[in-house]
């Protein structure tokens, strides 16, 4: 079946853009995850007739075809785990139309995150998804998996700033969803239904963006605690007060270990737990803001809350956490859960509990004003006793943020990583309906099978 | 089959919530729109597994089942225009939980939108969609068309505020969709492909819903124009400079004379076009918008842009515009249009031609920062000739906005008012995916069959 494919496939594109040798095809067998599949042929289309034609081949010969922004997803979203044919968007990377006067852009998959950045900013705006990836990833990714980063807490993800599609589906159908406008209702949603679906439902061919001006002031704050719990709470209170910051940034003692490190002197050598804040508008409303944090942080546990002014080497550092873990324990478990800011303290002191209690160190840090955070169970898989701890932990773990009315995944999404836990979250009946949904985009399963559903 | 139907909901229901007298049900068979049909009966369910049971029965005997809000739609969404049962779901109005501290709250589907925002106010928050008839429709009907309002142009829509759902499929299945935190990507966006969908794919039974802080300060503007095509100058500058404002609403010359005829000395006498502006925000967010709208505003044609200190009588105003037309012209095709904010000016100058070309008169106003204008037709359905002339300019009117890069509607929904029209904005491979996608969550096709596809 394979031969026949790539024969096809051939007549499609020039040589190019068709890797089928397996050293050519090997960047394109993982993520940022641990898994490696290798495909049997990837592919680099340059338009959506391309990719419609590509899909309908696959079809035809009922093979898996798995698309792919740039490979950083944590989950193994864009794995080729069942084999078959990456498409690889990175070739389809035009800034088709930056509309300011519309606050609008229409971009292809493949274009960067910071190349957006970089294109819009110019005329005021910005595209808030904000990965710690942003450099390397894609807006086709970041819409695949609904992604977010620090800047979700005030300006919402990626399913926030999208107003419509191009895409195609399982069928090779070519769609086109929403619409040029900032407001509209005719047909079902079809647009945020894709953001997220990572890859399972269409492939996304081009994006209109809603932008956002960027704004007038940002101003930056830190704030360090005697232990997690007296932070948690400052985070709860925080949130539960009307102003709300830009961004909201957690770090227990493992992670502020991680930086102390390998930066001297940027952090304060008593703290246990530290928060980086960010608030923007007007001078007026930064001002305000930063004098309403620096009161909801006055918990008891405090050592200390500030304005600061130069925070810069300070998110460089946040920024190189995930990295600086992957040194340190290069096969560690990496969660990604969410639960209501109010219910922060018993998350963080019940994930305290859980790593005493299972003798399994953790590193947790994220997206606190979302609940969203990053646990990491730092393990070594070549100790078998440990990793048995570990998997009883981490279901211990997910039990706990059920319990909380949280989610298992804020924002890196299922992919092959979450597949096994999420039955746990998603009913039966609810859990059935999304299979259908997915054959009605994909009758013959083809577009990134396995994923997503236990 | 309707006897044997409602011999089963006999058994379900007590009497009292259950109508299948016709006088009873004449209440039920109409809405917003000119469309009337009467339903074989009415339910009154008061939780989700009554819903369930009675979707059941309707699929049993494969008889409609229309859910309905409070009737206040404008598209004829909630018409049981294929007969069958009307789903009445205003005696499940319990505001079941309010969340300041996650800034959340769930909600039965029949609360009123003005009751909820009674009950969120205290703890400081609002709701960000208000439809003009936010006093009587229901949460569960804002959340079934994505209801927008004023506000829309800076807090989003319906969809913008939801974090998740329980519902009922047309199979009568109980699905719960979304999550009780700010982000999460775990299974597809179930919540805000049912936001939207009309009462096709299920029956909205409760709501998480996203809150919003209230703004610390309001300011509002008013601006007269000798012409609408200086004022649609002005609404395209003012969306293209940074500081969004709260609302924007356009009144063209119609309108004016319409609120100038019920009150005297409200309004300019020269102004034949006319903007009211909100800006919220702090002290200085509010100063500096004001500034730089007033700056927008100046484009040749303008008579005066002023800050207005009290524009409550002017609100009202507005708010009562929809039905003082239907007291001039109880038949009117009402339109909810909507192009790109820069192209306004082409949309409303072509607008006029358009009346003036098919003597059609028609008043057009809406939320202008949004593009959404309300495009009225002034006619008498019993003047044959007239009405002619009105489809033919109704056509060059879609022809207009949609080569304007426009959608035929902004706010109002599908229907069965725009239903004929809805395969000139929709390809027809994106509508059969759509139509497939009703098949998924309703195989027998009863749940408020016929709507929203042409």
């Amino acid at each position: 079946m394979n031969s026949g494919l790539i024969v096809d496939l051939q007549q499609l594109l020039p040589a190019d853009r068709l890797f089928t040798d397996p050293v050519d095809c090997y960047a394109y067998a993982y993520d940022n995850s641990r898994n490696y599949h290798a495909p049997v042929a990837v592919v680099f289309p340059i338009n959506i007739a391309e990719v419609a034609s590509i899909v309908q081949l696959c079809n035809l010969h009922k093979l898996p075809v798995v698309p792919r922004g740039r490979g950083t997803g944590t989950a193994g979203g864009s794995v080729p785990e069942a084999g078959g044919v990456v498409l690889s968007l990175e070739r389809m990377s035009k800034i088709i139309h930056v509309d300011p006067d519309n606050r609008m852009a229409i971009v292809e998959p493949g274009v960067l995150n910071q190349a957006l950045q970089d294109a819009i900013k110019g005329v005021g705006f910005f595209w808030p998804p904000d990965p710690s990836s942003a450099a390397y990833c894609s807006i086709g990714g970041n819409l695949a998996t609904c992604a977010a980063g620090p800047h979700a807490v005030k300006y919402g993800v990626a399913r926030d700033h999208i107003l419509g599609l191009k895409a195609v589906t399982g069928n090779g159908d070519i769609i086109k969803t929403g619409c040029y406008t900032s407001k509209g209702v005719v047909g079902y949603d079809l647009t945020r239904l894709l953001v997220g679906s990572e890859g399972t439902l269409a492939v996304i061919c081009e994006a209109t963006l809603k932008l956002t001006p960027l704004p007038k002031h940002t101003g930056g704050l830190t704030a360090e605690f005697i232990d997690t719990e007296s932070c948690a709470k400052a985070i709860a209170a925080i949130m539960a007060q009307p102003y709300t910051p830009s961004a909201l940034e957690f770090l227990d003692n493992g992670a502020l270990n991680l930086i102390r490190s390998r930066h001297q002197n940027l952090l304060p050598e008593n703290a246990k737990a530290y928060l980086m804040i960010e608030v923007d508008g007007s001078q007026q409303e930064v001002a305000e803001a930063t004098e309403a944090i620096l009161q909801a942080c006055q918990v008891r546990g405090l050592i200390e809350a500030k304005p600061a002014h130069d925070t810069k080497a300070l998110w460089a550092a946040r920024k190189a956490l995930s990295p600086l873990l992957k040194d340190i324990a290069p096969k560690k478990i990496n969660e990604d859960i969410a639960v209501p800011v109010s219910r922060l303290p018993e998350l963080l002191t019940g994930l305290e509990k859980l790593s005493s209690q299972y003798q399994i160190s953790n590193v947790n840090f994220g997206h606190a004003g979302n609940g969203n955070i990053h646990v990491n169970l730092l393990v070594n898989p070549d100790n078998a006793e440990e990793m048995k701890r570990a998997y009883a932990c981490l279901d211990e773990v997910f039990s706990l943020v059920l319990s909380l009315q949280g989610t298992l995944s804020g924002e890196h999404g299922v992919g092959m990583a979450k597949r096994p836990f999420v039955s746990r979250e998603i009913d039966a009946t609810t859990m059935a309906l999304m299979k259908s949904l997915k054959l009605t985009f994909d009758p013959n399963n083809i577009l990134n099978p396995g994923k997503l559903f236990p």
